[in-house]
């Protein structure tokens, strides 16, 4: 009986599937889109914070792009969104003998320190030691927050996962305590030079402190200041901040209409903002080029899909995630019935296959693909996290469809925090192959979705 | 049953090698050394030609390095190899109204021009389409093999086995035909300006003309020029030579005594020498340090082998592989008992796993391990190519065991043609963490063969 149930589910795809599979493939790897119009993304437009000229001529650029593809509706949605700042360019100093300059950047969402702001150093290896202290304990003093990346895990976004606390929650926690800033260590796999930013925010009714990030390679001369000296001085200088107005920009919508249920959505997203310091090319730059490649595939091996392909760039994912929101608001308020949503925010690297927020049977049914997939170096389908800017379409105020599954493109992850929310993530750190597999890699995966996505009700 | 045999499948390891696998890996992404060791290889050592300095010095070094993990052998063996030099550097240039100079590299093993060399170019797109001339149709003529990579091909290794021909029996076989040098594509699949240059060999009774590669981007160029002016003119001057008498250089051969089975031994291995451009980073410095680090992950992790681990870098293998062939053959007349060896050929890219040349029984065993290492990103597990310096201790003359089995390291391979034989091939290509993960993937390998050698009997 075992070996029937194996063939019957090796049958959840048929024969003519790995010809349209290889299609796809064939037309990405000699005549792919993804790369070249990364470069221009990256080289021509450049970084996106949300708020900035660039961002708007981003979504602007994508809507022209994908226009020529044929698609049945091309459309901007408004969002609205904090408007962030980095001001004059930061500057952060061990300030003992002589002043020594550290590669420093603030973080997303930080006050600025209203002029140069000194005050002495008190090194904690994460959020667990911080709360060690007892309230007034760091009063006029700057935490630095120095916990590091654990390199033993092979997937490094766990590793991200189990630091990134000090990052998005530091200030407030330290505040608490009394602290006048933080600085915490760069989010990075490396020892390296450039200062890998990020959002932060602060709790409701505690006093707002600047946060920044360093180096790691200036995390670790830190320590050896407070390890050698027992303290340290600091002086930093942060001029960003949030305007009191909020800014009105845009998520980018492109559909190819289904031919069967055209009321039934497959979305496929990535977002177009970025931070303001290195490209924005494998976050997310990468995951742009590789949506808008998805539907100029589907158009040039010409799958016509039974549910609408719908294509959404969001904006503003790295500081409010307000385009994933406002997205899977309106989605909710019009009704429309969302099947799935899949997601490419992990960098353009070699595609190993999927992580997948859904029930049980619907990974086992994906997982049933396999044979078909891993002759294109797919090989992970499990249960996992879908991304950022699709996470709202499943939350309990938003949820319509039961059955919606989220899932999230699953690249090679080791290079990725290598050049993540830093002045390195340039389209040079992307290669064009790796990039262009992963957009056949989601072509592949929505088509086969759509095909059948009976099985997953 | 099948679901009884399918459990037993599973009981091919037990709890505790989990628990040595994940040691090996913390060592290895926490504290590996194949970074370092390769850094010093590229930039101190730099690229190691059969017969140059460089070659001996990366031996010695090697040495000296393994000489620390505290090995119970360690020896030089003896290689005698042709000693091809290129000489001062090549030029080819078309010769049209202008002098167009090309990036270009003289073929290992190629004769040199004996002074400008100035004729007709007739392009053809690979070896099929050479051999519709008919003899003395190409007499005088410089002949270019102009045959691109298939870049639909997801293992880039099958794009470059196909068309490989043209560069290793293109001088030859265009010689049949009267020609008088040929000029081959790069074999990569990028479109660059570096020429990718490699070995290439002489046929018995043919004439020996002299043979270079040019860059992707020059191909190009020069078959437009074909193309509209319906032929070109080209100048090729190369200063390259084998010189009379052989050079004595060395394989490096290191220990690790089993404590069962001292006479039953496991190689892991790859080749020391590269070409003599770039910095052979990827092809195969990556290989050496990962080998090395083998030797010492199993020191760190504190595993006693039960069969012998023997490390053999080899010397040769990019032009004659008589450093392969030379430790056969005394493994051979030794009547030394090789269970099984594994190469490191690849590149130092994200282990995804193993190509296995052993009966499928073998294959079946090494993939029933596979639970246990997909956590480190190892899915592989097919039947495939071994490599080329272990390749020998399986041919007729040399094999003693009926049961030997070659494994090859089986990384990603979008990214290796972009670097292979080129000077891009340096230290800067190579990511720590994937490389560290190849090292640690061989040395669970080795640990599980070794552990489980009964199984493959």
């Amino acid at each position: 009986m075992l070996s029937i149930s194996a063939i019957a589910q090796d049958k959840s795809y048929d024969k003519s599937d790995s010809l349209v599979v290889r299609s796809i493939f064939d037309e990405a790897l000699l005549d792919g889109k993804s790369y070249g119009q990364l470069n221009y993304l990256c080289k021509v437009i450049g970084h996106r914070l949300t708020g900035s000229q660039q961002a708007d001529d981003a979504v602007n650029w994508a809507q022209k792009q994908v226009g020529s593809y044929g698609v049945s509706r091309l459309a901007q949605q408004s969002v609205e969104a904090d408007h962030w700042r980095r001001g004059d360019k930061e500057w952060v100093a061990i300030s003992e003998d002589v002043d020594m300059l550290l590669n420093a950047s603030a973080l997303g969402g930080s006050v600025s320190t209203d002029g140069p702001l000194q005050a002495q150093v008190v090194e904690v290896n994460g959020m667990e030691e911080l709360r060690q202290y007892n309230v007034g304990d760091l009063k006029g003093k700057i935490v630095f927050l120095n916990e590091p990346l654990d390199k033993s895990l092979v997937n490094t976004f766990e590793a991200y996962g189990a630091c990134v606390s000090q990052r998005y929650f530091g200030a407030s926690e330290a505040a608490k305590y009394g602290s006048v800033a933080v600085l915490v260590r760069s989010l990075t796999t490396l020892t390296d030079v450039h200062a890998h930013t990020g959002s932060m925010a602060y709790d409701k009714g505690v006093k707002k402190i600047p946060a920044a990030a360093i180096s790691t390679q200036d995390a670790d001369i830190l320590h050896s200041y407070i390890e050698d000296l027992g303290a340290a001085t600091v002086t930093m200088n942060l001029n960003c901040y949030t305007s009191i107005t909020k800014v009105n920009t845009h998520n980018l919508i492109a559909e190819i209409k289904g031919y069967q249920n055209p009321d039934n959505i497959i979305v496929i997203g990535a977002h177009i903002d970025s931070w303001d310091i290195g490209e924005g090319a494998h976050d997310d730059g990468a995951g742009v080029v590789q949506c808008m490649e998805v539907l100029r595939l589907f158009k040039e091996v010409g799958i016509k899909p039974k549910n609408t392909i719908r294509m959404v760039l969001y904006m503003n994912e790295e500081n409010g995630n307000m385009g994933g929101k406002t997205y899977a608001k309106r989605a909710k308020v019009n009704g429309e019935n969302h099947l799935c949503a899949l997601e490419s925010d992990r960098g353009g690297f070699s595609p190993r296959g999927f992580s997948i927020d859904g029930r049980d049977s619907q990974i086992m049914t994906i997982a049933s693909w396999k044979e078909l997939l891993e002759p294109y170096g797919l090989h992970y389908f499990k249960k996992g996290y879908g991304g950022v800017d699709i996470g709202p379409l499943k939350s309990k105020e938003n949820k319509v469809n039961p059955n919606l599954m989220l899932l999230g493109l699953y690249p090679d992850s080791q290079r990725y925090f290598d050049y993540h929310h830093s002045e390195s993530d340039v389209f040079e750190s992307v290669n064009q192959r790796e990039l262009e597999l992963g957009g056949a890699s989601m072509a592949s995966m929505v088509y086969l979705i759509d095909k059948y996505w009976s099985l997953f009700n």
